[in-house]
């Protein structure tokens, strides 16, 4: 697995520009790295987590997470959480509804010596280090460690999950005696005592070991769905394998006799199925498949299929900084987290909101995906952003369901979605009235569009949730009686005001929405008939339907005007309360919201997050300067970023508005969001929409690109922070690729050689 | 038993006025009656079950009950629920917080025959009837049972829960032999399988029967509450009684060989004791000694105490109608329930929301009690209405800890009170935003020292109570830019909108409590010197105190004056969407709010109940007569009615408007909510604020009594509804006694002779 060094691209000397590193353990960041170090390839994630596992991190806790974690449930920190998922497998949670389901550990592999294991707390360790290497997405992790019988060894693990071969997991472990002798045994398990949010959904496990070399373990979730783990065993010395499974628990072990000067290497093999799979054949068997013919490339050969796989992405998705390392470095971790969660195969899943890195916010969809994800695909990898937008497509049964149980015609996307598309927001505020979320979707629909000139997609795909939207939309204003409708009850962006009047950003949204399903009528009507007429018939559309989109559109009320001076973020947003911040907030370092009651905060005038900005973000064009500037100075004191999406919004507003210093400040706080140590930001997973929102700023902000939204070429209007000599990146553009080179004074835009990439494809 | 019926004014003639009757048995019924019929004592409550149970009808089914039982819980509807409740005796649901212990059933008295038992469901029975006698609270029933082996047996069950000795409860069953001849075995049961709201909160059930004639039961709650049930049983014949305790079951069976004409009794005398009952002792061995003192007294002397105990309950509180039967009857049967669901001699309890007579609302409490039930008590037995306040003081430091917890200065009630007056309320925004009923509490205060004259109260209570819930609201408002402050982020009486800007009700009660503080300490300062400077030390309370109450109360705004047309509910009302009503609420036979999603609801002019006209009819002198009529005419159209404490407000309101026709549809919506089988209204328990809702209705309704608050002498304005020839009642008033006599056209107050009470009297 050395062998990367040598891959042409892949520079030794690059190692500080790709590598994350974890330079000494610390029991309390574990959990932290866990998430950080997540190593996925769309089909399947493992966790960060050791090989061994840790002392007094039991991972089959059971326990009763509530749907309001502030006030009910205690919070649980413990050392290790272990992850393995797979999306689509989802399971009921009695409280919380439908959650991603943590599946049985495939990655154990502990060393014994003299009866005791390599432990990461409870051993004499030195000479720790542990990176992932963003090129190929492995991780390595080197120590030399001291058995209780006094042997020096010296310890390499490595794995990766196949980018290229998706069922298949690799992992090895080198051991050198660097002095003493003695026995050495290696344990190899799959582990199904696993629990998610503390709730066991495995319906059985049953583990089973071959005395020569392998390994499997079948599992039954409650919800009906099977996974198939079978693991082969590889050593460089001549071993028995015996059997030792308990319980849900299959395993082998080996012993081996070591003395000073010997290497000792032992692969294990994972290939992983479950009944979800769209390969035809027996689920189990077909694993079976995976792994015999995984052994049949060889090691060297699946090595080489999945870092060309690696290349590839990083080929399209890559962006190069100069002048700025760690800003390189971290910039990279986020589009690594952005390529491993896509899973374009599937247009039955989508991204979670987590990255498929941990089990918080339960493995759901929420409109992080639309807004903040989706840029990055459209322009580096077109294909996944269709993919995206077509679940969607497949979830609208879904979203018509939620529509009737609120008693509304038409469609409504779910705040967070399932599978299916139904609701699971557990918390009804949220649930209820964000409802911007089924707007977003519309606007991503044209986003994907105009950047891919996939006009098709509208045509096949687009109208149905334009017209079902559009529906639920008339449905869900009210008409005052100076004739104009409304949209009360909402909450916006902003998630600490619960129940605006006319939200400014939801309300445009929804505007929008409903002209362009009218514009998208009028034009099929005119162009295609046939589809037009399918539609119709398809839809049930009736003939004064077009009209009420329209005047529904037309009347429908927005807060401001091009004279409005600060845009207020809804009708009663003036009527809350103002904040002494600087006497609540007394420690700057943790969330506001933690420093004030969900009573006391949903009358305030303190803002989770970006929400005028979020608008003028989405409709640069429609707003001034001067406007945005109004907007920027009025919320940016009053916004306290407690989530996660609002600081990239704010670091891409303060570079249009030309405020360097402010654009830095911003710049960093997106990139520690996931990486600061300080704050374990990943240790419940990755916040994905932020590594969406970093390549926004980039690309957005700092290179200046327009959106394909609004314009039909490229244009950017760069603005460097200080130092970056250079910033580079390939971006994806109705059909074309380019090249684009910025420079503190001057930019390319270069049209790449050879074949373009083709959207709308099927597979 | 019978001989009730020779006691001095409980005339056999009367029994159409006194006894509720069930005169056939319906399945589908069962659970209404067994709330309806809910006997008890303030110390503790059966709900009316049959003694032998039923089929089908398991009582330890175990469920999760979920906080939003609208969206999440599939509704239980089983055919019956028994409840045992001891006021003080509750545990932790997991998901609900505290909730009263639904403890083991000791009315388990089964008949067999030939191997079958009397089972209403499943037995050949003829001749049902059942009654609850309001005058004692006897419950009787009566059935012929044609045995499986042929036999018809008369059966005369009849049981009542002591009023005068707390601790019992006596039952009889009498069997009739009418014809054929066998055995009869009568088995006595103190049953443990019992669960409340789904959950099991017995640590420990013990039983244990003594081949005598005795059973026992002791159970430990997990939250370490003891409770002892001992029982005797006596039999008109000799009989050998087994034992057959099972599990959580103590049991005792005897065997009886019956012919033609036998008469056979069986009598079960039980005492209840609880680590928690204030008299001095050992708790096992108090029961023992209650039920050895109960034999000595023997039945029919424990009888005569009972009912004597009863009959100078009716004394006070009666309500005497002439010319309408039905309504007497239903009115005796709220008065029945509010005089059984009070226990004056602890203060270390309420009244729950269903009047101790099922799990519905936790046994918790709510501005129900201050409100609703509190008028009652201070005209009939002012000793109970004192009782009421002292649990609100010596609730004080859990109010403290709820002001903390949210973080505010000051006491904080909750608004679902634990035992320790800490917020219960699962459902966030009743819970934070539902804040009158802190200032409910303190109108009730001032009803209460008004009404009695009790003016030690305030100063050795109240004060504490004025000046803690003072310094919240100081903390709770926000001070606008024109200089006024504001209460945001509140949801007033009607629940239908939870977050509102300056609450007509709210804000106007929050300036009246303000205000009384400072009239409270300008008081003591000037004429209580001592008192006053102990309060300032005890409360701590600083120079600028005073002050800032004051100008806190006098900033505080109100969204009307004198010349508002309609006073507007909130100031935000108007932006709130009208409602067709006729499109959605198709059937007015259901709850609005099964016809409209919570979602739309909240933005929606449809009140769950009386908002402003609850504050009119708190308020009257502050509302001229055209304010009220524009308020009614506006206010009742677009108010739903779904919560129960709306309609006795409206029928109030009604009949001061002198709109009769109204005023007795509002009076007949008042008695069918707990009496209508068609709704089974009692099912979960009896809607104990709407009882004391019908008081208020006929007292300050029909009767126009202007209320103490605001008049300090017995004023009269009746306006009897058409066909009432007389409505008399006692009402005491500023420590006399009075009987009020109202004719169609003229009316009489007789101050009664003898000795009147003494309110202030500790116990």
């Amino acid at each position: 697995m050395e062998r990367y060094r040598r891959i042409e691209g892949l520079q030794m000397n690059e190692e500080h520009l790709w590598c994350l590193k974890e330079s000494g353990y610390e029991a309390g960041l574990h959990k932290h790295y866990e998430g950080l170090f997540t190593q996925g390839n769309g089909y399947m994630h493992v966790r960060g987590s050791f090989e061994e596992g840790c002392s007094d991190a039991p991972q089959d806790e059971e326990y009763l997470r509530f749907p309001d974690n502030v006030t009910l449930e205690k919070p649980r920190h413990p050392k290790s959480k272990q992850g393995t998922f797979i999306p689509g497998i989802v399971a009921q949670h009695p409280l919380l509804k439908e959650e991603i389901v943590n599946l049985p550990y495939m990655l154990g592999l502990e060393l014994w010596s003299a009866g005791g294991r390599l432990d990461m707390d409870l051993s004499r360790i030195s000479g720790y280090s542990r990176w992932l290497d963003l090129r190929d997405g492995c991780l390595h992790r080197s120590l030399i460690w001291e058995t209780p019988g006094g042997m020096l060894l010296k310890c390499n693990f490595e794995r990766y999950i196949s980018m290229a071969d998706k069922h298949l997991c690799i992992q090895r472990v080198q051991v050198e005696v660097l002095a003493g002798e003695g026995r050495l045994e290696v344990r190899a398990t799959l582990r199904g005592d696993v629990r998610t949010n503390g709730m066991n959904h495995f319906d059985s496990v049953v583990p089973s070991a071959e005395v020569g070399c392998s390994l499997s373990l079948e599992t039954l979730t409650e919800g009906g769905n099977q996974i198939f783990m079978h693991s082969a065993l590889e050593a460089s010395e001549a071993v028995i394998w015996h059997e030792e499974n308990t319980g849900v628990t299959a395993a082998l072990r080996g012993e081996f006799a070591l003395q000073a000067g010997d290497r000792l290497t032992v692969s294990k093999l994972t290939a992983v199925t479950t009944d979800r799979d769209m390969e035809q054949g027996g689920t189990g068997s077909r694993a079976l498949a995976q792994l015999s013919r995984a052994r049949d490339i060889g090691w060297d050969g699946l090595y080489e299929r999945h870092t060309a796989s690696w290349k590839s992405k990083w080929q399209h998705a890559d962006i190069i900084i100069q002048g700025d390392d760690l800003a390189q470095l971290n910039v990279r971790a986020s589009i690594y987290h952005l390529l491993r969660a896509n899973r374009e195969e599937d247009d039955r899943v989508a991204i979670c909101a987590k990255g498929y890195a941990g089990e918080a916010y339960f493995g759901r969809y929420f409109w992080d995906t639309e807004i903040n994800l989706l840029p990055f695909y459209l322009h580096t990898n077109p294909q996944a952003a269709r993919n995206l937008l077509l679940f969607r497509y497949n979830t609208l049964d879904g979203a018509r369901r939620n529509a009737q149980n609120y008693g509304y015609r038409g469609a409504r996307y779910a705040w967070e979605s399932s599978l299916s598309g139904e609701e699971q927001c557990a918390n009804w505020q949220y649930a209820d009235h964000e409802i911007h979320i089924t707007a977003d979707i519309v606007y991503a629909l044209y986003h994907y569009v105009r950047a891919t000139g996939d006009e098709e997609f509208l045509e096949r795909y687009g109208i149905d949730i334009l017209v079902e939207t559009a529906r639920y939309w008339c449905g869900r204003v009210d008409w005052n009686r100076e004739g104009e409708c409304e949209l009360l009850g909402v909450m916006g962006p902003d998630e600490y005001l619960p129940l605006t009047r006319n939200n400014a950003f939801t309300n445009r949204m929804v505007k929008f929405s409903l002209e362009q399903t009218v514009t998208c009528l009028d034009s099929l009507m005119s162009s295609k008939q046939d589809s037009y007429a399918a539609a119709v018939e398809r839809l049930n559309i009736r003939p004064e339907e077009r009209e009420l989109f329209r005047h529904t559109a037309e009347k429908l009320r927005l807060p401001y005007d091009s004279g409005t001076d600060v845009v207020p973020q809804s009708d009663d947003f003036a009527s809350y309360a103002d904040v002494d911040f600087a006497g609540i907030w007394t420690d700057r370092s943790r969330p506001f919201g933690h420093f004030i009651s969900q009573e006391r905060n949903y009358r305030s005038k303190a803002l989770k997050q970006a929400d005028v900005l979020e608008l003028m973000l989405l409709f640069p064009q429609e707003f001034p300067r001067e406007q945005l500037k109004a907007a920027y100075d009025y919320y940016e004191p009053i916004t306290t970023h407690d989530s996660s999406l609002s600081v990239a919004v704010h670091g891409i507003v303060a570079t249009w508005l030309n405020q360097p210093e402010a654009a830095a400040n911003f710049l960093q706080r997106v990139m520690a969001i996931d990486l600061s140590t300080e704050k374990k930001g990943a240790a419940e997973g990755i916040h994905i929409a932020n590594c969406g929102g970093l390549w926004q700023l980039i690309v957005y902000g700092l290179a200046g690109l327009k959106s394909a939204m609004w314009s039909g070429s490229i244009e950017l209007e760069p603005r460097l922070p200080e130092g970056w000599t250079e910033l580079s990146f390939q971006l994806a553009w109705q059909g074309e690729r380019y090249r684009i080179t910025v420079h503190p004074d001057a930019y390319e835009v270069h049209k790449l050689e050879g074949r373009g990439y083709v959207a709308g494809t099927t597979l």
